[in-house]
């Protein structure tokens, strides 16, 4: 039960970091790689081309400006891909997600929110849960103590009401 | 092995229909469900709520406009959600995109393209392939026919030339 | 005469607040509420659904990203609901704007500028004073003391001249 | 119980016609007027600074482009001002959209979805149904009823399947 | 030979500032007002109905959000009016340029840049300057100026390398 | 009296030729050009800096896509220039919109609505006007039956009501 | 001197047909291939890797939507690549246009405007043209000749005023 | 071998400087030149016009806001233009953009991301690899190093983890 976690620039780290705690938190095993679709195009093919064999049965990959990392590893494997658009530019992350989101018939990739790196670590665990009782009990607890911090979170917005 | 196709209005058929085509054509079963979030949200209540014990595994939901479909199902079940945004609005889907892609952290949906249809029935194959070889087996030769088919066009194109 | 002020997240409260204090100012009872349409579904459905019984005439809710709180709680009543699209993501509000005021037909939000919650506070009291005419002459006196203000701040900037 | 609709152009007719249909529909009396905060303002003066006075409580405003109408009207009268951003250029609506939706700190208009004028006219009858039970339980009838439609709409599309 | 400058809030003043002294640096007669479309529009109303006799040719208008106050300007004279886009909301002025600049047809205004308060005062004496050889004769010299100005500047930076 | 209206496509005349008819009906002498900015850049040289000369007051540029020139003829004159951007691509005039209104300190270009040809035209009739009443009265009289046939227009909406 | 012209999709042939017939105008072998970066990305990458010894100075590459096409192109040769934005989607070419001109640092595309297949072509000449007199004089010649053309349209645009 | 390097202000030049460093740093000899399109025009007609002349192989030219510069440089010569968008404005940098992007039909400009100077640089570059076998080489050993570089950062990631 493995998760891959690729960006394609070491700059990503910060936003990615709380996918992988997430992704740990949850049990799962993890293998983070930075690797860039235009600068390491021989490395990322590698990386996806060999991912199921390594193990891997979710890949989270994040890129920005013309992100077409999560799409170029969706090419080379039948493995889910769920893409992050990172805010890198000019353009605040809407270049990345047009990149990502709009890919053609035939190759999907599972496009989160503009940096929502931990979506990306929900959603892969969520796929693994499909078949795994004890990771579906897991979510369903960590989404109860989600609607524990919002209520606790209300409560301290309205005392000071 | 069943996948759970919900879109919110009747106008979305003709987008949905391949989806629900492609996903037979895998051998996978399939539940279609018109329902609107907003105009019929006890109905939506339900179908998400009980979608896991009615042996769905995952959920494909599209929607147009103030798209809050595929966002309100997350919000009821820890099945991965696939969201489709519908072009259906002056907004040419652009409504319906950030509606869908930019959920909150903590309740993940996994967004395609803008009538992205196809690729959500691959999509949700692939995470259904996860704990299943057969239908591994089937995505692959699935890609192989679609390379094969570009191929095929790109001579055609050449012999016009 | 009571209105209703809830919001997607505790972190919203600062663009809240001051339409809180603006309808205190006006006289009209509030019940200020976090609650999440998609992280605490339950909290919105319930608030929603009881929300004419509570005595609310209006609602105003508040929500950045996909911003599906406001059309979510008009799915649940047919009270007129106000939403305020909060600038909180990359897109700079423009998602949650697209996420409210693209209501599809049938489910109206009426909707205000991002970030607009003072606007949101009157106009709850327009409604309200439909049928009170103390609150409509305060509206009246509200309106002439800003113009007053305005006046007053163009005589400083001329003065500076 | 009067509920005004004003238009910048009658161009627009065909996209407001539905919103006096329903306004009717819910036996409520309509003010129909074509008067251009452009073109002729001192018509929308008039228009808006008599309106409390001929009994008008609600007033809906439709314009595309340069869309001032909403806010002119709203800047004249305390009244509640519903605005509905007209398709009507190269921009698709957007133009309207964020001349209607924008409106400064002070004024509010209550923006609607571009071209949304039925949701005009159920968020206006809402309005009027804060004090008056029957119209109330007309908008529940009415919700009642859609619902059922999209039920059989439902229907429709499954048995086409 | 008056030019009046009127902006919809005192926090356009800094934008606004240049204008003036630009103006005045012409020789030009100027005229200040600070008075909103929306907050004070019966004294948007006096100002523009009034210009022509008070001596004023050319008005510039500059304002914010849904930047109603150069178009409501135009309908009360035929005096040339050049818009303003205020940068002042989150959509960074895309709103304020889109309500200035998709003037209906049979009202113009001359939209500048977002900001652009300089060019305002330029387009402004260049209008006078159709009748009038020695302001004709300003604007040639201020335009070498200028020409010079980014001679030195480049000199500089062609210097530093 | 002369204005000149130039445009950078013969394929621009459909939406300029109405502009040229609107300025000869204010008996405004009329020069009609076909030149690029960037095909015939000399062409467009010679144009600009001899118009004065030619006794050009206004001159009406109008071009779509990277809308290059009207800013080009202003950076050959102070004559003021009026552009209009045209929608003749796939972004709908936006581009065109941004490369006309956003001209840098210095040089400015008074930007009509996206295919607003007519405003142009009456802008230009507005600056000859400053020195000129009878065009003044013209231009009162030509609002004036505007007005008019915006009431009749509402009149007929009103009858088929 | 071969110039390759690959494009993602044979439904991009209609667009990019002149640009082939273009570059056999200026007496430039040509290559042409259908290949997808997503559908068939082996094909891609034996095509980029290997242009240089098939003798190609310069690839021109066409896509749509989530148009990866040049900038992976561009990740396995140091040739110029030029990269041409399809409009195929409902976001009217301006993801492609993002996804192709936004590429990182490192690894260049030349983006020509959407669906600029024409430019394309003439930019790989003039490619070419730095170390060939022949070409570059019939660049000078195209150039010449379009000017007439320019010239003669506005001949008769002027005729039929 | 000689690449011009101009920009429309010398504010640009913090962004430029790493273009013109690196052509150094690839041998290629540089001519920088700051001129604006619009405030000053001959000067750029004359650098553009005579760049062959004077030994120029291919010109960068970089602007901001409606960004001139490289298309109306790209229509006195027929050598390779790239044109760089900078980011200058509250457009934040799509105006320049789409300035620079969207050039007519038979003049092309090869752009770059907005503020991508090196990748303009590393483009001029190639195109004068095409005929130059050392400075192929020279950009073969450049994107090694990169990668190179794209994996010891990789690696700095991954002992943070």
């Amino acid at each position: 039960m493995k998760v891959a976690v690729i960006m394609g620039s070491d700059s990503d780290w910060p936003v990615m970091e709380p996918a992988v705690k997430m992704l740990k938190g949850f049990g799962i095993e993890t293998e983070v790689v930075v690797a860039s679709a235009h600068r390491t195009p021989d490395k990322v093919h590698e990386f996806a081309a060999g991912a199921r064999q390594r193990g891997v049965k979710v890949i989270i990959a994040a890129a920005g400006a013309a992100a077409a990392l999560p799409g170029v590893i969706a090419s080379f494997t039948t493995l889910p891909v769920i893409g992050i658009p990172i805010d890198g530019t000019s353009l605040k992350g809407v270049d990345a997600l047009y990149s990502i989101v709009q890919m053609p018939s035939g190759i999907p990739v599972a496009c989160m929110a503009i940096n929502g790196a931990k979506n990306a670590a929900i959603f892969a665990a969520q796929i693994l849960a499909v078949g795994n009782t004890e990771l579906e009990n897991k979510l369903a607890v960590h989404r109860q103590k989600m609607a524990e911090e919002v209520a606790e979170k209300a409560a301290r917005v309205l005392a000071k009401q």
